[in-house]
């Protein structure tokens, strides 16, 4: 069992109720897109690798576009990547015995070693995956690459394209299973963890040990066919925030709870298929964070933060990213999301051997997250399983 | 598979006759007693942490009584100890979400970040276990916690808990499944390992390389439903002792014979369940070794070598102490079981896939060995299981 | 599971066709003659180790005979390595007990720690043995011992054994399976990895990119019941070499292709049961090379460099000495070599799950490969099975 491979145990799915796919989808779903690198990762002629959802793939970029191919030569099963030849524009050659394949397409087009081999007969080839390029970011379609691609805008939260939104990133490999992050991130009492932050003491903010429970559905799904598909948590009326911690009565825990003068951030909290949260606004009333959970394998995720702002201008542009690096990239990145590394990677072990998926102790104000996982089982485009990283 | 799961495979274990239940028990027989730390690592509102029987468990002590529970939250399934919260004497909060158990019997009494939760019925908990201290040493019950908590003084060797006896004791961790050091210290021919010994040379014993057997059967099986059950290995007229080694009838190896003012300990070896081992008298006449074989979990046991004295005054227990850490320690627990430590690790290696546990050549000379397999594979209070880590 | 008893997947075995043998020889095949370790390596009267077809051995040298046993104890299934003791000249003693066994033969004569115990019946004991040694290097025969032991000759390549051959070798641990060094040696078209090789350009020698398909089969399969089996490539008229790499019809690579007063060395490279190469000549007109990929487990092989060249005197033998350490050595083995070994270990990972065996894209140039594939899964004379490291 190579890494990537491991599944949930069929006995385990049995029990689960509502939300079997998404337990099942341990390295993900497929027929999605996904932000696996920066922009800047993959230069014009160099070559670049990254894993998603089990596959691990080879980019590079000719004439200015990324184009990716899975990082295994049809013949002996290597990895391209362990020694990238590129001897002709459009072209990467296995360095074992010269398999030749088009970046474009994947197609075999030549063995060197064996000129006028029967083999390259115009059908054989790599299994090759459509990118796009937005924000900084370079896109994966991972999934079979036909005539019915969908828009990258599906599978984005909303705004997050927007012509006039400029946006920072920051990406690094985290290790939990990727659920762990969706899960930390759309947790509305997860804040908890987060009562001792200088973000939240040095920037204006407020913010409460957690919310009571309250009477109203707080959430709405967003289901459509035409756009991107989420659950919306509204923040306001429907949360009742604590202030005061309690034991058995006795008050252990207070956080400041004066909002005079204060910056309240979020308004509303959203999570999106297949696995992007939407916090806005935040961690400033001008600035939105947009974060993925990006499977990698049965074990780790790629974590992608990254901050949005208005800027029409160029000046307004580089005022911004000067705020995110001396402000937000600190404060909101590493501060503030610290912990929930932390707590992801406390919580697949917890998850490690997927007995806890019926063991878990959930209770009402999970009922986002319940939300986002009856809604993603549902309307899913495919769980990627072993096989698809072998055809 | 999460540590301290892996299970026999059942093939191996139709093969078994006699003891099924001992081969089967990889990581302990439950509902018994066994001592896990030393009292001075649970100090008073702190806590501290152990593994038994694949159970991850989290200590305090609270008003001078240690408190145990397993070290996992309900909710999410993360361990407490990785970033202990005691908010209220007697409450232990989960670091997440603040879900606050109480220490006496585990039940959930508040989630602090969400204040009237109704998760907080009274009804659910995290598994609590009963704990007793003697001779310096905390036992811990792995079982149910119900009324019929049997005394600590079933799963002791007799003459442990005297009132006179003063203890002195010494844990670590031994990279071996917890089986192959009640054997390796329950073996009366493992002796021949022992044959360098510096304990032996420079502290008025004598040992010989082994025992012919003898016609005699030498042990005596102790089976009550009152005290203690277990198995007593008779040294004396019942073992003839080898001085001499011979392959192919020529002397290859000899050990001094001339018992001549020497002190001729032990003169019973004794083995009790679920783990524990007595030596009598031993290394002094005036000493008794008691060692437990702890399971941590299939690949591990705490190694809990204690040494007992009579001493009825304060200054005799001062005595004894500067005895032991002045001699015995290195002498005895160091010294002469250190060879012990390293056999049983190889032991593991050999028995890794379980298959020699069919395959094994055990000898006359095992046959005490075999009894206590077959003694506590009849009146072992349960197999521990995987699914006892997570009900 | 312990090392080397990782099984193929029966469902993979079900759809390979030709040469399923071949594919679940994991760890080899048995009934087999393997060179495991140098000559100089098993020193009289001391021991040495090895691993072969996933089974543990113990070496000495009695009387200037090589002996070897299973490298594990009867009783508790300890390494005898770990601590040997040899008492008396022909016999092994095991530290634990000392259980202590013939060198000739592995039964069990004596248990030093119990004298005139019935265990010693003269019908127990481990598993022995064949050993021969051959130009310097230790054979072991990884079968069964019996009267119809198989001469040495019917698996070496043709030619290694001859008188007037003198042989030097090298042997090293390679992270790949057997079979990923049998057909990287054998493989006719690997030699694109080689193009930038300081042998071929430094030593006078000349080598093409590859080779286009010849209309002619050009390799002989050699199959008796008398000497090896093999088959044998002949290079020459039947292959075209390409001097010229092309990707879609324009010209990416060359390399020089004059011959005139060039070595064309090899004329041809044969495949022997149960895994020996034959390179001759190589990498001059007057030497060969043979080479061995014998298992040790699952994921490592022993690669057996030698190099052979005819020397009648002692000086001819001490010149081509001279000359391998200070050219070949480096030029053959390490450079050129060196890509070899680091591609085998790339192919383990292509096929680290076993799908690739159903999966590989191969192509016409590897026919010699798959011919050996064929051969070797009708005549080889059993496969090593995790069974057989227990009997």
């Amino acid at each position: 069992m190579t890494q990537g491979e491991e599944m949930v145990d069929p006995a385990i799915l049995d029990r689960v109720r509502g939300w079997r796919d998404y337990v099942e989808a341990k390295i993900g779903f497929r027929n999605h897109w996904y932000p696996i690198l920066q922009s800047d990762d993959v230069k014009e002629g160099a070559t670049a690798t990254a894993t998603l959802c089990g596959e691990r793939l080879i980019f590079t970029r000719i004439d200015g576009a990324v184009q990716c191919l899975r990082d295994k030569c049809l013949h002996r099963g290597v990895r391209f990547s362990h020694k990238p030849e590129c001897h002709k524009k459009g072209s990467l050659t296995c360095w074992y015995h010269g398999y030749s394949y088009r970046w474009s397409d994947g197609v075999l087009t030549d063995v060197i070693a064996a000129p006028n081999t029967r083999i390259v007969d115009g059908n054989r080839g790599v299994r090759s995956f459509a990118v796009e390029e937005a924000k900084g970011l370079v896109f994966v379609y991972m999934g079979d690459r036909d005539t019915n691609l969908p828009a990258l805008s599906r599978d984005v939260p909303p705004g997050f394209l927007d012509d006039d939104l400029h946006v920072q990133s920051k990406l690094r490999v985290v290790n939990s299973n990727w659920r762990h992050g969706v899960e930390n991130g759309f947790d509305t009492t997860h804040i908890y963890i987060h009562r001792e932050s200088r973000l939240i003491q040095e920037n204006n903010l407020v913010l409460p040990l957690g919310f009571a429970p309250s009477e109203h559905k707080s959430f709405t799904i967003v289901d459509s066919d035409e756009g991107p598909i989420g659950v919306v948590e509204e923040y306001g009326p429907h949360v009742i925030p604590a202030f005061e911690g309690k034991i058995e009565g006795e008050t252990v825990l207070t956080v400041p709870s004066d909002i005079e003068g204060k910056n309240l951030v979020p308004s509303t909290i959203s999570m999106w298929l297949p696995c992007a949260l939407k916090v806005d606004p935040w961690p400033d009333p001008a600035t939105t964070q947009f974060e993925w959970y990006v499977p990698i394998d049965a074990t780790r995720h790629l974590y992608v933060q990254t901050l949005g702002a208005k800027a029409a201008t160029d000046a307004e542009k580089r005022a911004f990213e000067h705020e995110y690096h001396n402000r937000w990239e600190f404060y909101a990145f590493d501060e503030f999301n610290g912990p929930d590394i932390w707590a992801r990677e406390a919580a697949e072990e917890g998850y490690a051997d997927d007995h806890h998926w019926i063991d878990e102790a959930l209770f009402e104000a999970d009922e986002n997250i319940i939300a986002f996982r009856r809604l993603i089982s549902k309307r899913n485009q495919g769980v990627q399983r072993p096989e698809h990283l072998r055809s």
